[in-house]
């Protein structure tokens, strides 16, 4: 079974593994405040041309989006989110368990507008009987694979700017993100117009970690509180600390890792376009989102695994390939071969 | 001004003061344990014929929503409602405040359907990175005014069968609903189509209280303790007896004083409708949501006051004018001569 | 039977009713946006002597405590109160509901110290792993009838100011402590010294309602967002301003009323002294904790009730004898007179 | 610098690390559905002679806290500790945060007995103004190295079963504990007499991971959502399964990890007393609490680490002092020869 299911089926980056067993009986302190911590954090600012910024790093996605929106939001403020958006659709409500709500707004691609934002808080700003708008939660890639340009990134700001909002953005799969054909980002940009933003590492060859880099001045104070009260802070921390340095240290596999996984998702698309499959959402990273008949998944099933998305109808079925940091090349070639094979007999 | 901005610009009828006056100095334990209160939920259970319901007394709606579905829902689930449902839009989030997430289904006359509930089951069902659908919530009539027939809510009352979910029904408005023309339930209806439900007072003729009935067995134990918990268990709960006895006890004020506040809408409704105004809504009860010219509306607002409800083009607004058990006849009558004045003209 | 169990078994003072029974049909917006309700905070402002502080009403004390307190405290800091504080025994678990730990400090008379408020955060201030005191709890009269004088309460105020803590007064009683011998302040005093606080109209006179007085600037922002949310808007807000208006119009009743609870409740605790009765707590307001031979209370159980405050032993109990501004002086002479004749006898 | 502050200053047994590494590029489904976990599972099951109980994994022992309690709790109801449990004074107060109170029962030891939990109820059950005592919350060893002896642990279960109550016991150093000489538990005997209990891997060996074994048939269902929904869900779950199958796979290497901890502790412990010196609290485990002189502290301060537990007076404070599996024997040879220096001189 090649399993194409998600993009967090394999353990981590040797380079990682390396780093773990080389310093495993080095004593440090706990909780996060140990030297491969410093030196991690030291990175990530470089990395983002952020000298200034707090550097905190959870073990979850999950983790990382509770503890940032319950550490800026007051009990009667709720966050304006793609009605697709992690937080709203696959985090058993985590966000409502800590008491705000999630303001989901229409999106058919898994993007937000500055308009609709402008707009949530014409609707209901100011009136005391509805939940406030006060923060704008994105990820990007979204959780269709789509993605943000800058200039769409910088327009986000600006209305965000204009209505005294922060502006949140869950970057779980950003490095697959970074190394897309179609991005025009860099790290240096998501920390220039972000308030506030993590770079996932569980999903990007490490075997778990995400560093939220905390830009505003007024978000920083206190938040190792809401880690610890969230259950989200490490005892042994300096692991995470060594996921970061093996992604940002020597030679930077972060990037090279996502390249990878990117490049096969477009091997992969491209040959089930030519093949005549269509696709749900048009998204030029590693999650791809075919449109195929249920027949065709039968005769892959048991050779691959992947994850249904969606039922389009009685013989159709929106399914998801996810390639990843340790996606084989054969592997997806193989994969291809077998559908030429479907398609073509 | 005369106002039809809401249903509680006055005090309450004069049997309920009276009582009140009349009771003043006697001396009662609190919390609702007193023989008011007592007397009031035997009547209460009388006219619902349900002589083993629970009845619990609070002072207002979102109280009376938050106890009750704080009380049955465990952390991970969620309650299904209307997209324009009063928990999901007017009560600040209070049930995200409690920790639970309100599950929104798409509607546009404020009502839900029995294959929408059993969608949203077949969605997220048994995931569990998704909040579990786990009761439903419906007002009737609805925040539009519109009303269920007892024809859909048995089959509502079927598919919570199907699915072991609790139907509750949030009745703030329930009297006008018992006294519109397009009624065909019953408070005894109600309390065998319910597992709970509870009967609006405040906006019927009360100067506040929500009467909860708990008909379902396994939902009555220990609903006190949350009450308290949610700062609802009113010191003196005589009073809320003495609303209730004011109600339901001779001549049962409750129906006759709601049957005032629907008929004079429907004149109301009537009058626009010879206008040639159009309705947002098709609502049978005391709320009437025309669409009228901005210019109309101007030479309205000094003599009388009203609620926007939604903007529909650049001259033309949505607006709720409501009647109560108060509203005057007369004053529906200048309103209605208004306005002939001015589309006549 | 003659209820001596709490100070809330009748209804209102004469001048409420009247105030209600006159002003029933009058129209007004909903919410406590009405002329009453203005009214009524400019008396409470002018009584206060802060023309600057925002005047909320809500309907009662768990309501008021739960609102102030979730208001101002972020998710990982907690209150300090006397252990014995209502919010730490008597509110099932109120403010844990709303995310935030009561953080008790002993205490025998219901008081705590400046001395207890600076250890607190000597403790834990700074550690993320434990809760940090961020706001002081206090009641006067607290829970035990007893007092803070203005000098201790002005060396709480300066502990306050020390550790950048707001210090939160619960009134519920405040009333009968205004009317104490042992007292030596004023509202003005209380205006002057706490950053936020309540004065108690359900047990001094009214049919409920709790008149919140915010003097920090800071603490006023968006309060009204947090009094929805728990339920705790009144929809007929104008009931709350009638019964302010009736405490403090007119010959200001509010005074008048406690002085006759307090002066009777000091000739009971005399007449028990001298029968060789003992105290649990050393009152000067309106509720007394005498240590009574459960043979005596036997023997007046069928005429009187109270409420058991402890059990001292197999003999002995120490149990509640609560005054109000209802309170009958031929109801105390009578008990004075049965004491005397079993004592005597 | 030798560090004794605590015992997670190491990764982790190199058992564990092999493993990890050997079974890195296997792929594997997500969130502890896959073969490691499910073999680990089956290994504690044997363990603990429980082959009906439900094993979770989390990655820590705040998580796994806040997740038992908060699954079984309802809203109004919380959970019984000693006052120094980890819950009431060292999770940045998680419990309030999920809603419910810790209902801290006085300790010197760090442990309750059963007549403290039969008083709660006593004094509180049944009261709808109080918080509900519905669960016990024990460490052992408790957070102060002492233990539960098998016979009290019985007798705890036999209140609980009175009370219908459930025994909920923190592992988090339980094999420290299963070490210690003055044990008389096995794994078996925690499973027979607890609800639900958790196996600490964090502090005995592996990189991180609890093991929480839910007895209690009645406590299983839809547990896993609660998990989700506090960030406790680790994407690549096979990493927790991978610790404990190195810790209960060939030769069990927990029981001899912590076997090697508490042996170095009793080691100092004894070397410690025979210099005279006195203990806050008498622990056969892993943790020692010495009062020391802080002239002798000042002089072993650049060699070696420690925890400040509580200052003592002026000149005395007590430390703690934690060995862990990695503590090597000649480390612990130093400090006693360096303490025996300093009080011989």
């Amino acid at each position: 079974m090649v399993r194409f299911e998600c993009d967090y089926s394999e353990g981590a980056l040797p380079q990682i593994l390396d780093l773990m067993v080389k310093t495993n009986m080095e004593q440090t302190p706990g909780y996060g405040e140990d030297v491969f911590c410093e030196k991690a954090r030291e990175l990530i600012r470089r990395e983002c041309q952020a000298p200034d910024a707090d550097v905190y790093f959870v073990v979850g996605g999950t983790q990382a989006n509770k503890v940032v929106i319950q550490s800026y939001l007051k009990s009667y403020q709720g966050v304006l989110s793609a009605v697709s958006g992690h937080i709203n659709v696959h985090e058993t409500g985590t966000i409502e368990a800590g008491g705000h709500k999630v303001l989901p707004l229409p999106s058919t691609d898994g993007k937000i507008t500055p308009r609709q934002v402008k707009k949530a808080v014409e609707d209901h700003g100011g009136d005391h009987h509805c939940v406030q708008p006060a923060m704008v939660y994105i990820s990007n890639p979204t959780e269709f694979g789509t993605m943000y340009t800058k200039s769409e990134l910088e327009e986000l700001r600006k209305v965000c700017d204009q209505l005294g909002m922060p502006l949140f953005l869950d970057g779980a799969r950003m490095g697959y993100g970074l190394a897309s054909p179609g991005n025009d980002l860099t790290l240096a940009d998501y920390a220039r117009l972000c308030d506030v933003f993590y770079i996932g590492a569980t999903k990007a060859g490490a075997l778990f970690g995400e560093a939220i880099v905390i830009c505003n001045e007024s978000m920083k104070k206190d938040f190792k509180y809401n880690i610890k009260q969230n259950g989200a802070l490490l005892a042994k921390g300096r692991l995470l600390g060594l996921q970061f340095l093996g992604l940002f240290g020597n030679d930077k596999p972060f990037y090279s890792a996502c390249q990878n996984a990117v490049d096969l998702a477009i091997r992969l698309k491209d040959a089930m376009s030519d093949l005549g499959i269509k696709f749900m959402y048009d998204s030029p990273t590693n999650q791809q989102f075919p449109i195929m008949p249920n027949n065709v998944l039968r005769q892959l099933e048991d050779k691959y695994s992947w994850n249904v998305q969606e039922k389009i109808d009685r013989d159709n079925t929106c399914v998801r390939f996810c390639t990843s940091w340790a996606t084989r090349e054969e592997d997806v070639n193989n994969l291809i071969a077998d559908l030429k094979k479907i398609y073509n007999s």
